[in-house]
């Protein structure tokens, strides 16, 4: 059996074994700041211990592990990671397995006694989904510096302030800014994370390179007609709110295939909703993204010019609120080309794709490069406990990932034998 | 002023206050078999009394008012009538206008000493809405002897069996059969209505003679696709339900209007209804209608082959499951043309149009020929506060019911004399 296979069966074991850790019986639920979070870091930094790493606690409960190179005295550092939190009846995978997996390569590098031109730094943030208070990625941020002062009044589902949380679990909110790291020497981002989608299993491919993470718009629209009775008013004198949101709804779909952009109406509220009664009012939301920007927007501007013709038409109002827009973030071309080669050295088609799904990487851009590497999920599962990978999956994965570190080292040492 | 138009601002004068009877002291709500139903009775029973008429109570709690025919000993009955319940949150004329202007009628004859070959009875049904009980026509089923044993055990919101409520109310529900009249002798039953829609009011008239009362099947569809990711799902990998009930909500709107019929989709729930999440599951009703059953159901076949293909184009699932189904009520060709010249004989435009809602004269037609006057009524709303109709459109409708009852007496009297 070849050192992967064995690290990747023994990556399995541990997301199972860390699945388990949960504040809620029935199901999988690990938020920021609780009892099971820091569990949850106690067990993963005993892995990182087992590995050959040193660990540490930074001021934001990120847990951090150290390969330190023996090689270079004033070594730079190159960061992989991922989250250690999870959504409520969540998988075990969105997250845990971009710090575990990193574990075993480290653990390979110093079974192998290889020494790095870098520190190997492998981070495993507290929080990324916001489900506790709301906000999300608020691990990475800490390590970018961007906490903003009100944060410390945010809440949980039990009026628990995130300055309190920090308190119960012995760190201070006035502190955080210790988290924050230096963009200096630092020589990249690294993150393996599952698809969350089904392009790979489409492919018929282990993983994929990421090339950018997408820039999402969200809205919020309200459309307006006049109520009526289902019996009462013929077909040409009505104004139904809902009918007028079910074209635009097939506009925003046919608009998003046109533009290449991937834009979803998921929530609809119509009022008043009743089996006898033309909608008088339909809300509804939209949740576009593309990995430009641009594309993006322009898209966008198709949809609302659709929207806007057909509630003239149809005599109905309609207006747009935008609840939500971030930027789409490359992913560091250098970096790519090295995990592009790795994949291609092991024998697997190269295939790159964007990332619809927000990550990690997208605070760690303020920093340094980042990169990200997809390992294929069943049917594109996630945030679900059907969640799930293969631990031949893992194996290509921690191949692709020894390899470019491996990759990162070379110039890296040759910059520093030049 | 006209005896007419003297009449028609008392029935105002009553509506108005018939308004005020309401169970909740914040909107207009008034149920069958409560306090404020027998208060209701006993208000429009004594203004029986003024207009010269008899009055009694059934076995079911409907209100009766009698002008009795001194020209023929054993004569026929010739009823109008509507029923005196509301929705909750309702308006003052749905129903209530089809008891009062009857009464105002009935005191203009006696007023002027005119003597009937028929006794006029005007009924005043208890229960139309179904507001309390779910089940709607309790009143008007009562007077067909078509109350099944089971709905003793109807309950209302409180828990209280309908049983249990005819006891409070003095009542027995093992002798609700007595309701039950004879369809010996019963010449007809015609009852005025507020429009409920916006037809009269487009066709800028007063009133129009109803031609059927719409028949209506009601159904629930239940669309399954596959809940995803908005961000990791490619447009052409999705099958996402709510666009998928999106255009087969555009395909019922549009075959409807093809095909002559009302068909409606006033309610839908989405699953999981999130922002970011492609919907797994819509549920949306469907009602259609149309005065020939025929049309109805040809109507439906061609809209339910439209989402069969829809459903299989987007690889989603489709289930359907019929919830209500009514047979269209013919008004009665004779009555409706007492009425036409009626309309006529006042300088108005005679014009027909079928009942998109159900009515009691849908229960009636089981005894005897019904016909149905609408009264336009403000923007077509009903069912709601603003519900509202005119002095001058009600003393239209008086006129037209006092010369479609003396055009009913001719032949009657002819009939008597030959």
């Amino acid at each position: 059996m070849s050192a992967f296979k064995t690290q990747a069966e023994q990556v399995m074991q541990q997301l199972q074994e860390l699945g388990t850790i949960s504040q809620s019986p029935q199901y999988l639920d690990r938020r920021y700041l609780t009892a099971e979070h820091a569990s949850a870091n106690q067990l993963v930094a005993n892995w990182m211990h087992q590995a050959g790493m040193q660990t540490w606690q930074d001021a934001a409960a990120n847990l951090w592990g150290r390969l330190a190179s023996s090689a270079v005295p004033d070594a730079p550092r190159l960061i992989l990671g991922s989250h250690l939190d999870t959504v409520p009846n969540g998988g075990k995978y969105d997250g845990m397995l971009g710090v575990l997996a990193p574990i075993a390569v480290a653990q390979l590098l110093a079974q192998q006694a290889i020494s790095l031109p870098f520190h190997l730094d492998i981070v495993g943030f507290g929080d990324e989904e916001g489900s506790r208070f709301g906000s999300t990625l608020l691990g990475s941020r800490a390590l970018v510096g961007n906490w903003p002062a009100d944060w410390a009044e945010l809440t949980d589902e039990n009026n628990i302030t995130l300055a309190q949380a920090m308190q119960n679990a012995g760190l201070d909110f006035t502190q955080v800014h210790q988290a924050a790291i230096s963009n200096e020497n630092l020589l990249g981002y690294i993150e393996l994370h599952i698809e969350q989608g089904p392009v790979l299993e489409h492919e018929n491919l282990p993983v994929g390179i990421v090339s950018a993470i997408a820039g999402a718009r969200r809205f919020e629209f309200t459309v307006t007609g006049m109520a009526g009775h289902a019996g009462t008013v013929p077909m040409p004198l009505r104004q139904d709110a809902l009918a007028a949101a079910s074209e635009m709804i097939l506009a925003v779909e046919a608009l998003a295939v046109k533009n290449q952009v991937v834009a979803t109406v998921g929530r609809i509220n119509n009022k008043p909703n009743g089996v006898n009664v033309i909608a008088g009012q339909s809300q509804f939301s939209l949740d576009i993204r593309s990995a430009s920007d641009a594309q993006r927007d322009e898209a966008l501007e198709h949809i609302m010019l659709a929207m806007e013709d057909i509630a003239q038409r149809r005599g109905v109002q309609l207006h747009h609120q935008q609840t939500h827009e971030a930027d789409a973030v490359s992913c560091d071309p250098s970096l790519q080309s090295y995990l592009r080669d790795a994949v291609e050295q092991n024998g697997i088609r190269p295939f790159t794709l964007p990332s619809g799904a927000g990550h990690d990487a997208m605070a760690m851009a303020h920093l340094c490069p980042v990169a990200m590497l997809f390992t294929r999920c069943d049917k594109g599962i996630s945030h679900h406990p059907a969640e799930a990978i293969t631990t031949a999956d893992i194996e290509v994965s921690l191949q692709v990932l020894f390899d470019t570190i491996m990759a990162v080292a070379e110039p890296t040492k040759q910059k520093e034998v030049m």
